[in-house]
């Protein structure tokens, strides 16, 4: 079957490897689309970062580069290894594409996503999203109902949204600022939304204004170079600031501007990855008392997101910004987003196209 | 009446003033003993900070420099004002020392010290405890039973650390570990021994490690130059990391070994006053999902504190280091503390000797 395989840095290669073999408790799983995540981008640019590099093979899933990339998919059960009994070949399902020890406890209200050497499907071995096939652990699959299987490509992504919101704890009818429209910030922006949150977006880019205002997952938006951001958003809650921030950029100001704006006494989610250690307004953080928190992944979210998804609260096509086949995924997929990143929300690659 | 006024850095003045009037709603308090703060060392060397400067008056108080000084005291009540009828003179008393407007709502439960404009009596005017007298407002006065009066003056920096051990949520049998046995550290460490946590302390220096096993508030005094404090700590606790963290240093390289010291998921409460904008390690605060809590003051944590005082799990008397009248508050408190400031944790100060 065809698969894209990360080698090194700038060199993935689209090639033809064996399918995966089905094993007791695993489903085989014909993928039909997979998005291309900000993280599959770094690791093309300046990876390898979670991929085990070649001869450091990973603890768990034992692999090393070469590896087969993409963790936001969707698919159709083809075939049930043994034990795998409530589930059914041809039905439409999502991969929670977590690479965990088989020691962890997967069940919900655990951090399962904090367990040592925890890394992805897609990134650090067993497969991945951007091949015609995948085998997974039945753990980590989820039925999709009737959402349609181009935006269940996006439902990885969306309950990255998910968790980092259910972090917040923001209730709705609170306030919240999101600082960044990129994928992430869009579909954090969403969540909130969705589950009745009044929704402030800032961001300077015109095509990313224009699609957090197209999509409605915004109030409204605010541009940095237009207004103060933080001085806007007390104006608008009665000199208070917002409930709850939500850090989307890795960018140093962003958090300054989000430690201005919530309210004192509120918080802030770090959604974002970063590459080095910004310096943060720790003053500020203090006098207010802040709770800066982190999110990574998810756990349990998935039946949640995949419920809301379902619920029409939140329209994921219009989160599809171009659709192409597995041959294209460099000049249509990684170049493409690195020339003109800001007009895109979500490329979703067909690997048998 | 003889009082310590602050006019400007590095000129604290001795000087008789009038007597504070009583008016309807307040107390009239002869002080016993007035702690010396980590806060008025800094106003001394490197202020004015939270003392308004002369000619910019504080938009509550009204007041500017010169201002008394002294916010950690205890004393006595000589009168009550009008409407006060449920305390009683002779009582003995501490006093939470907030400067808040009269319109906030300061009963249990609301975080008045987040209010707009909080400042603190000895700093922003309002009198101080570095005098013979000092009239406050109802509210703001705690009676201490049968605490004696120089233990007392310790009640408020103890009420730091109480805030800050319930603002991490710490529960008895956890694992805490505390950065800097300075006084903010010696007694948040004391607050957790208190409560029932496995207390373990970084500190560098000999003066301050004795001082925190002496005193009996820390399990084991880790060294930063003998071990790497963060992997001590992940040795005795089954490889997983402390359940909280205490930034009480406004060291970047303490608040690194914090987050690498605490566990996935927990909680770390910043409780030191940060003078710039840190470098923070935003990638372990993302990938082990920590809460990063500010934490400043007290709200309703006086009375809890008291009771703690009260109930002998912690022994005040342990933490004073010198005892001073106040004609020796420069020599013996202020340059004392800048000459020999590992040897001390609290230098407490009678304004009658």
């Amino acid at each position: 079957m065809r698969a894209a395989r990360f080698y090194d840095r700038k060199d993935i290669r689209i090639e033809d490897i064996p399918e995966p073999q089905l094993l007791p408790g695993t489903v085989a799983i014909d993928v039909a689309w997979c998005g291309i995540c900000g993280t599959d981008l770094h690791e093309y640019l300046e990876g390898p970062i979670f991929v085990p590099p070649t001869g450091h093979p990973h603890p768990i899933s034992g692999e090393s580069a070469p590896v087969t990339m993409g963790h936001e998919f969707s698919g159709t059960i083809t075939a049930l290894g043994e034990g795998v009994d409530d589930l059914s070949i041809g039905q439409n399902v999502v991969v929670e594409p977590y690479i965990i020890a088989d020691d962890v406890d997967t069940s919900p209200g655990q951090s399962y996503q904090l367990s040592k050497d925890m890394n992805f499907i897609g990134l650090g071995g067993r497969g991945g999203g951007l091949a015609e096939k995948i085998v997974v652990q039945r753990r980590w699959v989820h039925p999709i109902g009737d959402i349609p299987l181009d935006q269940a490509a996006l439902i990885e992504p969306l309950s990255v949204a998910h968790h980092a919101v259910t972090r917040s704890g923001a209730q709705a009818g609170q306030v919240a600022i999101v600082g960044g429209a990129g994928p992430i910030g869009l579909l954090t922006a969403a969540v909130l939304k969705a589950q009745g949150m009044r929704v402030y977006v800032s961001e300077l880019s015109e095509a990313r204004k224009a699609m957090a205002l197209s999509t409605g997952v915004a109030d409204e938006v605010l541009d940095p170079r237009e207004v103060d951001v933080a001085e806007a958003v007390r104006e608008r809650t009665d000199g208070t600031g917002a409930d709850v921030g939500f850090e989307c950029s890795s960018a140093p100001v962003v958090l300054d501007m989000l430690l201005d704006a919530t309210r004192p006494g509120g918080v802030i989610v770090n959604v974002s990855i970063w590459g080095h250690k910004p310096e943060v307004d720790m003053p500020k953080l203090v006098l207010k008392e802040i709770d800066l928190r982190g999110t990574i992944g998810y756990s349990g979210d998935h039946p949640a997101t995949i419920a809301l998804a379902e619920s029409g609260r939140i329209d994921l096509s219009s989160f599809i910004t171009a659709r192409i086949g597995l041959d294209e995924l460099i000049p249509g997929g990684f170049d493409e987003l690195i020339d003109n990143n800001e007009q895109h929300v979500k490329i979703i690659v067909d690997p048998r196209a």
